[in-house]
């Protein structure tokens, strides 16, 4: 397999999904090493940082990439497998940003209170006991949780002639900040335009469900990824939504506002999928989805909110999605380690 | 411990949350071993039952109960704890009833398009595997689930002089239809009148999270409930929002719309819980559940939405929720095995 | 003409649509003389008084009625025509109540903001002019505004044996806090119960379409109406949700969240009205409602919001929806001034 | 005052905010004679039309521009005055496109529904009469409606770099869809990118508040307008929402999902125009739009929701909005007629 290996620097950043050019162009089957900046462009550093004197809010969430994938065109199925995400720091941080997260007035839920105050905390990393530290900042509470590392966004150029802030989750991906996008995971993606134009970015050392404050334990991150691309056919569509395959799950990810429109457009991806694995008939996807789907939160804190519906494939037959690319990307990705 | 049985029959089903006489008086610590009828008041018998030509739409959903709780006061708290939930038919049903349902218009998310074709899925329970089958109408895919079965309906009378459909969840509890509530938990729920007037019903075998369609697999069940009472006070104010307690996790259900209000007022419920738990300042538990909370849907269909904030007890330091309520019902569930 | 004329006591007041005795029972074509109390009880006199100081959350928004309407069977419509509103008193009340109000948090778009700060803003009236004085609590700014009475809440009760709170709108009406409720228009609404119980209140002086603070310019008020009734039938349906008939306009009112499910079900509403007008075919009826309706909104702030759907007669064919019964109301009330 | 004319030929269409190179540099206090295309961009012409046979869906809403504004920079804000608005062509179209529009399902309220069926309406002008004549297309019904051009879409590039399709409204304004946007208007954006690089388009020859089906009664149109530049100060901060002001009316258009927070977002931008006009208090704002504004929804169709926060001048003491430009600009306009 062809390996490239990029560390952006900071004048390399990308903020944006579409409109930049191609850092690489690279070839089906290559396995890229990247390393990724923080969504703080790691300008916190110490909970006395206060988040509006040290943020540039026009450079946050920055991305690496984009990369061009050779022979993709709109129509087809990106499909790229995280073979690995490792810390790239031994700290996270974390912080309240003034009109930003779930529980506070926003430019959008526009009310007339004054902002939460802001603060940041920061997670010492313990390597070896694989947890990040909680510390409380009022009150001595200290609770050591363990490390679950994500990306929270991964994500194509739009369709559509549009350019979208890294910030943004919608059907392209982006900014999504499900912790189903671990390694282990392969995530498909419709291609939009020519090459695909993917970036990564966004590495959570740990995050529940929804991200409630709108931020993850925010930390640069060790990416290994395989990428892959599946072109389109009548019987290789390429999805309207994000789907996640895990050896244990299928997911779909839905984005929109509100959370019920995301969650249905998640719902109903799921319905397409069942039919393309199973010949499954819409009704009996929905009825079949009622009883097994399992509806966990991505975030209710960006421009859309996502939602994922996710199936336990060992409640399904066997099944092999996209011609077993999954299996296949889990085989390569064993040789890498 | 004073044990209660009651199997209501059809003239003494209860269609609300208030507004009805009790059925029974019982003291803090009765165990309840009760029958509920399913939600469809068990007239959905066969896959070609049409829900429009066998349903009673004044009807559904009944309830077992209401039982005074002596001494209950508004203020206090009310304990249920479900010690066994057992299927009481070999089969369940689940349908598609028109204008219901996550993924149809409805006289709400009001539409004009035609409504879904009605259709009905008898599930046959296997006891000995412990298991339900899905059989598709359209093409032969059968599947065998695992039961998992949960009270969709746990609730007591409003506050304000309300008087709500058994249809219906809120801060009340009931129908929130959240698979948390199962053999095992503990529903806290805040009294709103003297005796609190609490019911339970709607059995489902297995629910997914969301329950897309709006009808899980419903069944008749056999409860075993224990009854407790906390008093209130000041370190024991009644909660806003019901609370459950698992062996291994804190949950808080949120009832409305949209849902990402109900899904808000579950994470403002958990950010409270966790002051009281371990003293944390509000920003502090905010920023931790956003490393920690996890978001299972629980219903997208009914008159409100219901959202949890579920937190693993693993990830926290030990505490005694309610003075260890929750051990001290399941040390008495104990006894009665 | 029969004229009741009722002035209830305090002990009178009532609080919720259903779960309560009749104070009259009244014939159609009767004359209602009638006085309403304010939303806060009266209990708002001064610009300093504090809300929650002078405030019995348990009793808010007291309803003057019900009525019992002779012959009055579910699935029959009732008209109510607002022959007169009078300001009552020479002053009205609004007031920030904490956690209240569509730019702030509430108890269910649960925030982790502190309450805005409580004020109450006392109008006087000036009957002369005809209007109410805004005074600023910070700076002079002082605004005569012309007054505009409406009722806030004019409902019967509700189907499906539930009782509730004066401060919901829905199906039944309740409190929709539409300005399109004023002196001249015919309410329409489709009966539940047995004689309807229908009970008005919540007079406003003036107020905004959203009613933004959560309390217009509240204000006792005489009320003038007459009851007629529609009894239901294949080419007279009871309606779905509440329709208004103005001299210039046909209005329906939706209720629920989000906002625009209230709108949705408005404007379902109207598709139905039209072809119940005109026999229009819905997808005609969609085609024009797209080009002629207005939407103004009621209420962003009730337990469900409210939205209108509006036309103007001006621009439709003469028609007489329910057999002229508005133009009908309009002559008798014109007997009686 | 400079006159720039301009009629673009199909290949000088442009499909979004930003990522086009401008087809004019203009200076302050240009006069615009503009012609807009129709949002199908003319393919619908016959009633007997299929609107997925005959358009093209990545090429609709054609904009004319984008100007580039001399002296324009980030933080300054741009007044359009809409001088005058005439209909270019004899008839007008609308149509039911499958999954678009207020009351069917959508890609993001993703249904398992059938679509609607497609359908068109052509509207016949007839200048003389100042109307347009809907005929429906099942049974006889003929209307004749009198026109209200508008225009759909006023927008400049977006801020973050961003490139959004001219089917979107946001804070750069865009495809707001409100009838607001009439001869007479002036609307204030706030200027993100140098040259502010605006485009007009989406020519209604009438649209009821909502757009219901999604499409309005769409022509070209001949579009007269006068550009201006006020340069930002402490004093004259960019609106964060579109701003528009009549002779009668201020109004504000938020644009977001749910709706709620659409008019949410021209709530608080009122209050914090009339804080600028007035010298305000937000909560004494917040009270007095409680009693006086008028909310007409603009769009519950687009990728964002829009609707107005409108005050009448009459109720307001005198004031002039930015140094009287409105004035100053329909002085300009009177001299071009």
């Amino acid at each position: 397999m062809d390996v490239v290996e990029y560390r952006p620097q900071p004048d390399q950043y990308v903020w944006t999904f579409g409109g930049v050019a191609p850092s690489h162009h690279v070839s089906p089957g290559t396995v890229l090493r990247l390393w990724t900046e923080d969504a703080f462009s790691g300008r916190i550093t110490r909970p006395s940082d206060r988040p509006m004197d040290v943020l540039d809010m026009t450079e946050v969430n920055p991305q690496t990439g984009p990369f061009f994938v050779e022979g993709a065109e709109p129509g087809d199925t990106l499909a790229l497998h995280l073979v690995d995400l490792t810390p790239a720091r031994d700290w996270g941080a974390s912080a309240l940003i003034p009109f930003f997260g779930a529980l506070t007035g926003t430019d959008r839920t526009a009310l007339l209170n004054e902002p939460l105050p802001e603060h940041a905390w920061i997670y010492q990393l313990d390597r070896a006991r694989g947890t990040v530290l909680f510390e409380a900042r009022r009150g001595q509470l200290q609770i050591e949780l363990p490390i679950a590392p994500m990306l929270g966004t991964v994500g194509v150029a739009p369709a559509g002639r549009e350019v979208r802030s890294s910030l943004v989750p919608d059907k392209f991906g982006g900014n999504m900040d499900t912790p189903e996008m671990r390694a282990g995971t392969t995530c498909y993606l419709g291609v939009n335009v020519a090459g695909a134009l993917f970036s990564v970015g966004d590495g959570h050392y740990r995050q529940g469900e929804g991200e409630s404050c709108g931020t993850a334990v925010e930390g640069a991150m060790d990416v290994t990824l395989i990428v892959e691309l599946i072109k389109g056919s009548p019987t290789s569509p390429a999805p309207e939504w994000p789907r996640l395959e895990h050896d244990e799950d299928y997911v779909v990810i839905g984005s929109s506002r509100p959370l019920e429109d995301a969650w249905r457009a998640s719902q109903v991806g799921m319905v397409r999928w069942l039919g393309e694995l199973y010949g499954l008939d819409p009704l009996d996807a929905y009825q079949l989805l009622t009883q097994i789907s399992r509806s966990p939160l991505a975030n209710v804190v960006d421009t859309n909110y996502s939602a994922a519906t996710k199936i336990d494939k060992a409640l399904l037959p066997a099944a092999d999605a996209y011609g077993g690319m999954h299996r296949h990307l889990r085989e390569q990705a064993a040789t890498l380690i």
